[in-house]
């Protein structure tokens, strides 16, 4: 079984982008936001929204189960307020639930949280709850800076997050550390911003100590860790610096990167550098990069296909890579699979 | 001869740390900053500073000339104000500058602008020119951030900074694209604001038209390249699925990455990426990372040791990344040398 463990709702409906640009224009005229009741998805509509897109891409792929949830960009924490954010959180998630109901073999839900800029995570704990205790989801994607860009919001050591980090604790989720759409002018979305998250993060929970206060706290790092596996050096060396001891040590029961990384080269280094452990199977499809590799014939994030390559890869390193980690990482991902009667096999 | 075109002053006598203070001092409290006058610092306390230090390191290493500016971090435009940027800009250069005539072998000259957040980069031009005509530097260093992590400045093709590129492509000096200190604590300053600020700035570069504007515009990307080489398929697939074509014939008559990844599977990821007329050798020696490597017993900044033990690197190509492309991209560097009387070979 090969499990995606980073996938997003990213061919939505219309009737979805229509219900946001209603909901920001009544926030900017100081009116109360669309009636969630007022979006009318059927099943016929949601379910064509990912047939011929997430889903076909899976069987082209050879790949099994995706953990899916919403459009990383179109969380927008930056946009509206509080408020904005929660109701369109709720949307969002209800359809993510939706879709992993219509195809249970296919997609396993993760949320998006109402993160919102000034306002403190444990907002974040009631939807959080909801998602996993009634809506079956099994992770959550925390976006490290939820105003767009400019950074304003504590570092993820600061005792601010900690109520978010109880809350994951106590229900066994892990945490994609995420951001969102830029709406800062430097930094473009998926080509600076998201790697940039990424790296941050890593080095926020590097000069903390966020793990002896929660050690079984679980993040996935993903687009391969941001920089940090190219710079694996710096990091080592700077852990070391810093008085901190190794990096494998500090970091590895609780950090763990997924294989965003859209070239074979790159994923080669990734395997290379980081232990087969802390590694999970990912593609972000249908996702930041869409095209066809001139190279090699095939979607850049066909991410499969370089880790199938990778000739010194052990076998017990390639089953972890695919599906071990994520069913140990997922702490509910077992049961959640063994309730939908698929693939109830304990982790390798 | 091996020229290592990123080294800075990390090694300044505690006068100098002095007169920063008594600078910033002044300006909390509305004085007019201390005389530059009134820095003394001999030439013997000069050369004690960098002769067991970046002098020994050249000599332990076997690296021949180091392309010298001021400590990277100690910038920090985003204190006070554009005055403070100025009189400590003229210091901190004259000091390198001083350097490079007490070690004219050893080092050669990149400077540091004046450059403050809000104020129009065209404020850095006599400063660039006064080091470049003057003082017989090479290059300058680029703050593409100057507030120190929260980025409000605009991007890097935004004609805000056209004055600085026009300077910098009449006197035929390429910039290193080099944030300074972060002063928001979202981001570490070494371990993942130089590494953000790399990558912001190629995918600036990436997504705007300057090279089309200035094409003999030249820029250094530092650390690598930042996030950029790990992340190659996704560059060459944004810059497709945009429309811009290949990202080599987009950019690399441009851009260029230095060597400084710490260890040897990140650099060999570099060399596999990026043609070999697009790396610069780099240390960033004596700097972020200070310690030896267990695993080595060598320092994780001696970025030599990785380039020799590259197997299927060819000749030809390890001298255009330890002496060619150096001679190239900084086009001063021939008749700076020759006037000097060092090393007055043509590039290869």
């Amino acid at each position: 079984m090969i499990i995606d463990c980073h996938g997003h709702f990213t061919t939505e409906p219309e009737a979805l982008h229509d219900f946001r640009r209603r909901q920001i224009a009544a926030h900017a005229e100081g009116r109360p936001g669309p009636d969630p009741e007022s979006l009318s998805i059927d099943d016929e509509t949601l379910r064509a929204c990912v047939e011929g897109a997430q889903i076909a891409a899976q069987r082209q792929r050879g790949t099994d189960l995706t953990l899916f949830s919403p459009r990383a960009a179109g969380m927008a924490h930056h946009v509206g307020d509080a408020a904005v954010s929660l109701a369109w959180t709720h949307v969002c998630n209800d359809l993510i639930h939706r879709i992993c109901t219509l195809f249970p073999k296919n997609f396993v839900g993760v949320c998006q949280l109402p993160q919102s800029p000034g306002v403190e995570p444990a907002a974040c704990v009631d939807e959080l709850v909801r998602c996993v205790e009634r809506l079956g989801f099994v992770g959550c994607n925390i976006n490290p800076d939820p105003t767009g860009g400019f950074w304003t919001t504590p570092p993820l050591t600061d005792r601010w997050w900690y109520p978010l980090w109880e809350a994951m604790a106590a229900l066994d989720v892990p945490g994609m550390i995420h951001v969102s759409a830029s709406c800062n002018a430097c930094f473009h979305t998926t080509g600076s911003h998201y790697i940039n998250g990424d790296t941050t993060a890593f080095m926020q929970v590097l000069e903390g100590d966020l793990f002896r206060d929660f050690p079984t706290l679980k993040f996935v790092i993903p687009h391969g860790g941001g920089a940090v596996p190219y710079h694996w050096g710096r990091y080592r060396g700077l852990a070391q610096d810093m008085g901190r001891g190794p990096l494998e040590d500090l970091l590895l029961n609780n950090v763990f990167f997924d294989t965003c990384v859209y070239h074979a080269l790159g994923i080669e280094l990734l395997t290379r550098v980081v232990p087969a452990d802390n590694i999970l199977f990912a593609s972000e499809m249908i996702g930041a990069v869409r095209g066809i590799d001139p190279r090699t014939g095939h979607h850049y994030d066909d991410t499969r296909r370089y880790i199938d390559g990778l000739a010194t890869l052990s076998a017990a390193d390639r089953h972890k890579i695919f599906e071990g980690n994520a069913r140990r990482v997922y702490g509910r991902l077992n049961d959640r699979l063994r309730v939908l009667g698929i693939g109830d096999g304990p982790p390798a």
